[in-house]
């Protein structure tokens, strides 16, 4: 970059004030019901079937139990009904009636088609009951009941998952928790939140936000998600990098087991080393070991300036360095390091109506969007800047802009989020969701566009901050051929690389079956034994995330 | 605070350059081996007894498994041997040997001796074997033999516990991971480190520093202590207010099990959810559930600015606000909150020599020091300064100075570090490392000085920023009267205020039976159930932690 350009970049940079770009409102509602996408944010949860009819479609492509293209089908048909499990009769309804109350136990078929089916309408189960608890010990007294009829059971928070992981694979009694959503405590001094594990994740971050705290986990599917199910997937998002892990952030659960044993272990302490620390096996557990009935969990507080600016690096290497120096410069404030090729910026500025380039050029090879959140305009400016400059003068950014207000942070936003959108328009794509140690990060898209010359456009973005690869792979209709090049391949190098197949969006149904490549056949048999000693009659979400350890436990 | 003392406040403070105060090196040895304590820090495991004959005295007093007055005995004689071990023959010292080679299987008596007793001197076992495997697989093959003949084992890394965790009970096999100090690998973009479980803390931070990182975790006892057993301690420590718990920075684990199982979870990637985390359930276990053989962990980059202020507030509710204020002015650079009342003041004034109040006046009723670590000297000093001017504005400081050189520093952290050690000098001291939610943090002090009135003097400080709170109940000499007055009393009360007994140090041996004080005997028996899964013939590290689960167990 020239020192025209950087002159540029910092007389175009002002500050402004926090207010997440919110470009445009999506809602969508699936019967009526349940349904609630009100953001758009570079979240990869939802970005690609967010108003594009084409998502139930392409995002099956790519995997194990596919439902053949636009269909709305069952997964449940591929796997045997486990013929242990009791059939749900007359008296078992009473009983949930007698605990529960009539109008909480639903029975309408309206309901139960939209609580049986996922939101990209590609799993479907065929559950005749949707529970309603208001209490964990309501939530007791319905497990109990199923663990000893052996009715199997599947916990359902916003129904916002990407793998079939909350959704019915043949008539499993559907729990949903959406009665249980009271805030119970708010510690003003710590920022310590206790709540009820069917808040919606929105409704929490606007009572923080009121408080002056925000909450460590922010998603698309924030106006729909419940918390406690955020913490059965163990969910990523936007504030990952910032904050780091729910297994950082959540200091206490109350979890009800399969046997409506209610743990307690709602501590709001931030140190507390008396005995193992159980909680934690919960969190990322996909509703299979237990409920999450409370949460408390340390929320930061709410910072007031925000910077974002777009730059473009010549190689993969640079990306990596950059990251390492923002990292040591922009430690305490960096709050996005998000990163996209050359492929994904062709991809969106050809298919996506009104998108440009901010940068005079788009013919760059990797393009970085950094953001930072802090607590001071003037030093979060000036550190920006600093950090900027430096990596100017370096070499490692060959041009950039920082935005000047929130319009121009929300268009650059929407490039890094137009990406999954434009992918659709090709035709097929096939998605993987992959983690990947940082020196490996780019490899295996580079191994994937040479394997596939020229039967498919490759494209990889995601969260370089977290290590966090999203791979699409698009092709102009879907090809069994192109599918065989990819799997196992893609999951063969993945594994060989020491990466995860699912970084942030659990296994479920989706990847049941794949597990053993990320994990050692050791730590899965004892995920098995785990998940006997909690939930030995398994009735908790079978036939998901434990496919394989249903198989073994059998 | 009058303009002048707000003015001089802000004209004395100047930056100075990263460097930990270490105002005197402490080495200590016991047996010739296994001791070094080359630090002094703010830490609240090593500040009392470094240097201080009387350290393993006073420490005994106020806990159940108490060795007399100042006598050098085992905690053992409590109890029981568990007649289900077997004991140790001449086979299996000879099986031992063909594994491990002949010098590392020790015999000696002067290497059992130091082996065999724990750095306060207060627990002591009788163990005849001493091994130092240079592998898992050695382990893998020692612990397999261990379990098929039942001979019950000790891990043991530093040995620097302060609650008799890391030392045998009666005959247990030693096993020590000395030999297993390699640095696997270092992601210099992400700062993810891989080691062997042996290495000791000081090495790596140093390894780390030299390459423009640091260890999220800092100890008094870092020149001893290993991080396997840091890790299976879950070891609080100093940087714990900024870099949060292991939990959140640890990022995967290699494991031996009980029956001799390597357990691989050795993932270096960031997000991962693919199946149960089963890392957690050894953080924190104590050695009780397998052996630490090989870390990775997520390392922060290395800061280059500190500054520190030592200040005077009225009452706790200012210090409560002043936490709050901190939290959200210094979020980004805060390293450190530490609380002391106006008795741990005038203790270190009155008992400790060259020590004084770097406030004119020393009648305020409570200290707080703030330190901030970060990137840029400019930035953190000026946001250190808009902190404090404001906080004196709104009354929260009445007084309050700034260090303007490192050796400043030193002295505001030797009134800190010095109320251990002035506590000695009184006579007995009964001590209690507990856990409080920050409107309850001081309580409890008040609590017992209304309660113990002329009798005892009572003193209270901490790390605020942590909720942990460090009481000491001063008396000229032990007495059975007293501590009757103090315990149950301060378990129970920490109990019904849902504080923990064991903030940052474990159960060990001295609180093994006091589990039920912070856990609930749902989630006590899951611990047992886990236990007896993981370690069926009970031979890990037996006695400790899990004398309840023990007890549940048989």
């Amino acid at each position: 970059m020239g020192r025209r350009r950087a002159s540029q970049l910092l007389a175009g940079y002002r500050q402004f004030l926090v207010g997440r770009p919110t470009p445009s409102s999506h809602e969508q509602s699936i019967s009526g019901s349940y349904w609630k996408l009100n953001t758009w944010r570079p979240c990869c949860m939802f970005r690609v079937s967010v108003g594009t009819p084409q998502a139930s479609n392409y995002l099956n492509l790519g995997k194990t139990y596919a439902i053949k293209q636009r269909s709305f089908g069952s997964a449940a048909t591929d796997i045997r009904r486990n013929p242990a499990f009791s059939k749900l009769n007359a008296d078992d309804i009473s009983y949930f009636r007698t605990i529960l109350g009539e109008r909480n136990v639903v029975e309408d078929e309206d309901r139960l088609s939209a609580a049986n089916v996922d939101w990209m309408r590609k799993y479907q189960g065929s559950s005749k009951l949707l529970l309603l608890p208001k209490s964990s010990q309501e939530v007791s007294k319905i497990l109990h009941h199923c663990n000893s009829r052996k009715l199997a059971v599947v916990p359902q928070g916003g129904n916002t998952g990407l793998v079939g992981g909350s959704v019915p694979v043949h008539d499993e009694v559907i729990i949903n928790l959406a009665l249980m959503d009271k805030i119970v405590s708010l510690d003003k001094i710590n920022g310590i939140l206790v709540c009820e594990g069917g808040c919606i994740l929105e409704n929490l971050s606007s009572f923080l936000e009121n408080e002056g705290f925000i909450m460590p986990l922010d998603l698309g599917a924030k106006g729909s998600c419940q918390i406690g199910g955020n913490i059965s997937t163990n969910a990523g998002g936007l504030r990952f990098v910032r904050y780091g892990s729910l297994h950082g952030t959540i200091l206490g659960l109350e979890v009800v087991l399969a046997n409506g044993t209610i743990l307690d272990m709602l501590g709001t302490l931030r140190k507390d080393n008396t005995g193992y620390d159980l909680k934690h096996l919960f969190i990322g557990s996909e509703g299979s070991l237990g409920i999450v009935t409370k949460v408390s969990i340390l929320t930061p507080p709410k910072l007031m300036s925000m910077n974002l600016a777009f730059l473009a690096c010549k190689d993969f290497t640079s990306c990596q360095k950059l990251l390492l120096e923002a990292k040591r410069a922009l430690g305490g404030v960096l709050s996005a390091f998000e990163f996209m090729d050359r492929h994904s910026m062709d991809l969106v500025l050809s298919h996506l109506d009104g998108v440009r380039s901010p940068l005079p050029s788009s013919l760059y090879n990797f393009y970085i969007l950094v953001e930072t959140t802090g607590s001071d305009e003037t030093y979060d400016k000036t550190k920006l800047e600093a950090f900027l400059l430096r990596s100017m003068e370096e070499g490692l950014i060959l041009d950039g802009v920082v935005a000047q207000d929130i319009n121009q942070s929300s268009s650059f936003w929407r490039i890094r989020e137009g990406i999954s959108e434009a992918s659709v328009k090709v035709g097929a794509v096939y998605k993987y969701d992959l983690s990947l140690p940082v020196d490996q990060f780019y490899g295996i898209v580079e191994e994937m566009r040479n394997r596939l010359g020229e039967a498919a456009k490759v494209v990889g973005y995601g969260h370089l901050g977290d290590g966090n690869l999203h791979l699409n792979i698009m092709t102009t209709r879907y090809d069994s051929d192109i599918l065989a090049q990819i799997e196992p391949y893609v999951y063969e190098w993945t594994s060989k690389h020491k990466g995860s197949i699912s970084a942030e969006h659990g296994l479920g149904l989706m990847k049941a079956n794949k597990i053993h490549y990320s994990k050692s056949p050791e730590t899965v048999q004892l995920m098995a034994d785990i998940k006997k000693l909690l939930d030995p009659n398994l009735i908790l979400n079978p036939y998901k995330k434990i496919l394989d350890l249903f198989a073994i436990c059998n």
